[in-house]
């Protein structure tokens, strides 16, 4: 019953090591890795040097190997390698949200054309399950939104900002020393990897293929310690929140910092942790929580995909085949804004205004805005302005009456 | 590709009616409901008395009818009619956690020998796709717990006695004038209901198989005031918990009350919520939350086993083919007990003590307890005595030393 894989593995950083200790240690798996292929040669890996390749023919062209499993940084040289591998019949899996969001239209045809698996879980959230569940469990509820704390590093700093009342700056230098950023931090703050993630749960929740420019990302690099203040004393905290919502048949999606109140599922999820809410019109409201990177849960995604691939699976996409969606950007939101200069708060203008306050030094207002009013360049240009959705019944967006359809401009 | 699947439904209550409305609403399913049948003629029903039939051969001698859906109370009953569904090839899909819990192993083996499906998701913490978790997406990760809030009613019951300083006597009666509870709460409140979902959940995680009578399970409803003030003096919270792990390749399981830390993952879960925490070696902890019960939530799980039999699914207890497993009573815990008579707590040894208090209407003690000298017949017969898990850090169980292996005689 069980297929045998013989695996070749690019990349063997955090989750690739994790991976093949992991693949020692499950003796389930009718699988083993054949060939490893790495691309620095003078880097120090916790196996002896024999064990690696720097050739990727080794694998591709390597016809005794049936499943790819890509686990390397870098976006352009991992599609390469998929879609070769696909194009190769092999089965393929990966964890390169990046890769997934640019060219998840042309994957899923060519895994089709060459009758052969793709899967990603370990992409979306680490260890938590999420696109086998909106795959496999939710394809017959009527989804409404699908909504998450997709990125650990952000809402590491978000809890220490939260906890400890020093300034962003402070805690980014102290979670890149811990290794909880990278030394290039733009991915993570500014909402990127979340926003690829969020396109991956679209893709499986709605059926809608996005591309990044589709989407707005709003991070949470301007974040000052006054916001911090002012949401604590009205028990709110702030999240980075990757949220999609079907509204009149049509998906709306965003990256951006919220408030969040007490009640909502992303109240408790602090450090590290990332959790997904699905709400559905039948089964109500999940929660999926846990720990959404590092090397163990991660790999344990990967393995989970490589076990499934014994059993043939493979993503369906039904959704995709059914539905009538469309990606819209039309609708309208509450949002809060803050600068240290007050004349900051006039570049995003308010449908209705709830709230102003403005001191010497901080300055900030509350209302509704159109969703359009909001760019990547915005946040991008004006670093003294920190934006946010404002308590926000989780899901709760109006659509603007009328609107232009604003095309975002904010690839990455 | 999607198998047409001919429906005989069972039942016609929360969840059947729940059911009815779902498949209509939901147009994505091949599926078509055929034939009703109900046991009652005189009650009042949200269709027309046509609809339905009182002879359940017109279910199981139906050769055109290939899927039965079982969703009446009576186990003994349901007993009788999956196993003949399953006997004529008929696939079942069932929420009778009581029935399951009894005949598992003989479920099995039936719809093996008929190479049907049985798939019950409904039948644990509603729209928590817990068992289908279970058996697809761990079947390779080295599970170390599963644990859960599994009865809404019961966490209903608790959450308000948190928080309003009521009796039980007071809340309960509540609770079943809102419709929270049942007339007859024996199941829920001593913790039964609980028991035969971690049964299903054990079946699934460890691939033991298990009687009513393996699992001691201790109930809520001699839960005083004074054990709730104690909990709250102390940060702590008092939920039923179901719980199982696995020590040195034996699984332990028991339900009972348990002092909750804040930072476990029962301690946010409140009302009629549900959750299952899932442990792994290699993925951490995930945590699952959702509405354990309601006509919709569990009507969306059955659907969605309605949906993945169009495409012939069917569990497939791959853990139960390897594991060496073998089910275990014999560890230490740390315990709680407490009395308005200081005499009863004389009633259970403890290994170690670590605590005691006595006023003249009110003693407690804590300490360390073989779990072999707890039984249901102890929380039965002792009205006045309180009986749950002290401060726990999850899963922290240890096996006591020596004991000898008790046979619980608590088989509901």
């Amino acid at each position: 019953m069980k297929k045998k894989l013989t695996i070749g593995l690019f990349g063997f950083g955090c989750v690739g090591s994790g991976l093949y200790e992991v693949l020692n240690r499950s003796n389930l798996l009718n699988a083993t890795i054949k060939t490893i292929v790495v691309k620095n040669k003078n880097k120090q890996r916790v196996l002896p040097a024999d064990h690696f390749q720097y050739d990727k023919e080794l694998i591709l062209a390597d016809p005794e190997i049936n499943l790819v499993v890509e686990l390397i940084d870098d976006a352009d040289a991992a599609y390469e390698i998929v879609t070769r591998a696909l194009r190769s019949g092999k089965h393929v899996v990966s964890a390169n949200k990046k890769m997934i969001a640019h060219h998840l239209d042309e994957l899923i045809a060519l895994k089709n054309q060459n009758n052969v698996s793709f899967l990603y879980e370990a992409s979306v959230c680490g260890s938590i399950p999420v696109i086998r569940n909106l795959e496999e469990y939710y394809n017959n509820d009527t989804l409404r939104s699908v909504q998450g704390i997709c990125n650990g590093t952000t809402n590491y700093i978000l809890t220490r900002l939260d906890k400890e009342g020093k300034s962003f700056d402070e805690i980014l230098k102290d979670a890149q020393r811990l290794g909880f950023a990278e030394s290039d931090p733009t991915l993570d703050i500014d909402g990127f990897d979340s926003k690829f993630k969020l396109q991956i749960l679209i893709a499986h929740a709605f059926g809608v293929i996005t591309l990044p420019a589709d989407i707005l990302n709003i991070g949470i690099r301007n974040i000052k310690e006054q916001d911090i203040r002012f949401a604590k004393e009205k028990g709110l905290k702030i999240k980075l929140i990757a949220a999609s919502e079907k509204i009149d048949q049509k998906v709306i999606g965003y990256v951006a910092p919220q408030f969040i109140q007490e009640d909502s599922f992303a109240y408790d999820v602090n450090n590290e942790f990332n959790a997904v809410t699905i709400e559905a019109l039948f089964s109500d409201r999940q929660v999926f929580k846990g720990k959404g990177a590092g090397s163990f849960p991660t790999a344990s995604a990967v393995l989970s995909d490589i076990s499934a691939l014994q059993y043939d699976y493979g993503y369906e996409y039904r959704k995709k085949e059914t539905t009538q969606l469309n990606y819209a950007s039309g609708f309208s939101t509450r949002l809060f804004i803050s600068s240290t200069n007050p004349d900051k708060l006039k570049l995003i203008p308010f449908t209705e205004v709830e709230e102003t306050f403005s001191s010497k030094d901080y300055a900030y207002k509350t209302g509704t805005v159109n969703f359009g009013a909001l760019t990547h360049e915005l946040y991008r240009n004006h670093p003294e302005l920190f934006i946010a959705f404002f308590p926000q019944t989780e899901g709760n967006f109006k659509l603007a009456p009328v609107e232009e359809n604003v095309v975002l401009q904010n690839t990455f």
